[in-house]
């Protein structure tokens, strides 16, 4: 876990292109801000190989889209991947929704993603694994969510991150749990795509998306868990104002005084 | 005033399908999730069915649609409808701008709302009434706004919100004001939209809609005056934040120390 | 510079009609209302016209445009020049995608407007002058910020702001820079888009737009300093929300205290 990667993200700031969520899409460019990366949005395809060409990473959020999105989302896929700039995909409540698996599924086909983030249900959904996901959230199983999470990463040869109370992180090889975090996460509904957008700002300051894709959740969850820990009382709506403010101003040696996470495999 | 639906909302954590105002899409998302319902939000066609077969109740926001929108709105009516889903309708600026009432006028041909919330422009222009709105407000006028209610909540067979200062809220017969509240609602845009998705998420977990309207507005009322007893130095940006705490922490005790409704008729 | 504009702007509590940036639209319609202005905001041509008949002025974000939001905006800032509504211009990223440029100047064909707001690398590009610009920020350059402002607004035949640590606002002959503020604006990514709409808002209250852009910026930019003093250990989450109780209570007087501005010429 190199936790340093933050202070080279936030002496790089790199620029982050997300197709965002149309519900979060204002938390996530903040949540980048704050963080020290520079987001850049757009919804427009004619745009797309210049976007993609000014960023360091790109995020495609497969929540909550129309059909010209889809077709967006697939063109800057496949550009980010001529480009050979790092992809993370986030896939909003494709285990809830039968069209978005199926739209998800297909947009794998026409492009490879570097990471994958989601909650149990969304990552069981990619996998092919059963799983009772429950609206946009994570749902519940019997599943073993490692096997979950290293099943979909050998499936589709890529990191994936499989976020919840523990963070699953892994490459299909190698497995990594964070368990820092806090349940107010819970009541913002920017927090998963705002860490999807994060965990794309890593990849734009390493090759090692596997390294990335960790630190990112660390870094998300103990700032989110120092929150709390400094302001107890705090909920739904402060908790999202104190979550700005930490990615801002917490320290690499602040979240070292809390870090908890283990590597599982590897 | 059945204050213990709160309770009973907090426990079921009730999934209501939003076609929000692009505006206020993130704050409605989050007032849900504080409060204790689960937010899913669409603009897709496609997956209409699925998203109102997931939820337990549906609001669409007519506001700051566009031709595409206006389609999806019509086909997820209908299937609320169908699926006999309650359903609750937010008429945004019918009041002041033409094309607006026209095109509502028309969708509400096409479904039939259980709930219908607005302010008093909103609602007269619904009901045939003489009233002069201003911009997206309310306006002023010398209409009786329980006249004004009524004849809307007769005319479209419902329930409907005629909310401002004092929220009256009718079924056509009977008549309930509440009069708990804040100034502070109007200088957040979003406060109605998420009022109505609050009255939906009532709406889920009872059958007796206007009951869930009565205590809808009790609760989103109550919850923003106590913020301003509590924080008196509260202003835009402070009020806003700690309703989004106030929504998940308040309890049923607190609201019920300030209640202030009355049945007008009934 | 008339402060007192920001009285009046709050007794007359004018319109304003956005076409907004999909990213920041929530914060932009917030800021206004804590402000004292009345936001509309519309994504529809069909109301286009009853949209710009309602509001006192029209502002228009050129940021993350779709095609079909391209002849919504074309429309509507026609309609702004029939109806002679003040018109206020945001390019966004003009400077750093060369397809926005394209677009923006073929816009600015299409209708007049009578202020542009854009940062150094968005008023250097639409002035035809080379600078670097860093995705959607302003970049760095060796040009006199002067004359680039002066070279734009000679050449758009329109006051010019381009704001930035100092904020240079010319009409192409006189020059105010105002050099209040706080480096926090640049960590909310709403602060751009929600000034060009507070010009907008001080263009409905005067005919004289270049008065009207000095006192919007200096109102913005006094308040966010008033924000640091007050509450020194304020970031990126909190700013924002005491920025909107800011806009809401801070009063000319406080204003007055902390004014910095010169007139460079005229």
């Amino acid at each position: 876990m190199k936790l340093a990667l933050l202070e080279t993200l936030r002496q790089q700031n790199p620029i982050v292109f997300n197709i965002s969520n149309f519900v979060t899409v204002q938390d996530v460019a903040n949540g980048l801000n704050a963080l020290g990366a520079s987001p850049i949005m757009s919804e427009e395809v004619a745009e797309a190989d210049e976007m993609v060409g000014l960023a360091g990473a790109v995020c495609l959020n497969l929540g909550a889209f129309t059909q010209g999105q889809i077709e967006q989302i697939r063109t800057v896929g496949r550009i980010a991947n001529q480009q050979q700039k790092p992809l993370v995909i986030d896939p909003v409540a494709v285990g809830a929704i039968a069209y978005r698996r199926e739209v998800a599924e297909g947009l794998l086909t026409d492009f490879h993603p570097d990471v994958i983030r989601g909650n149990a249900g969304e990552i069981a959904a990619l996998a092919g694994v059963a799983w009772q996901a429950k609206g946009i959230d994570a749902g519940e199983g019997d599943g073993d969510l490692v096997a979950i999470a290293t099943a979909c990463a050998k499936k589709l040869a890529c990191v994936v991150i499989l976020s919840g109370p523990t963070d699953i992180i892994t490459d299909g090889e190698r497995v990594v749990k964070v368990t820092n975090g806090t349940p107010l996460f819970q009541v913002h509904v920017g927090s998963g795509d705002m860490l999807s957008s994060i965990v794309a700002a890593f990849c734009a300051v390493t090759t090692d998306y596997f390294e990335a894709a960790q630190t990112a959740c660390m870094v998300f969850a103990a700032i989110g868990q120092l929150v709390v820990q400094r302001q107890p009382q705090v909920a739904a709506g402060s908790f999202t104002m104190h979550l700005m403010d930490g990615l801002q101003m917490t320290t690499v040696a602040e979240i070292e005084t809390i870090a908890a996470y283990q590597l599982e495999k590897g």
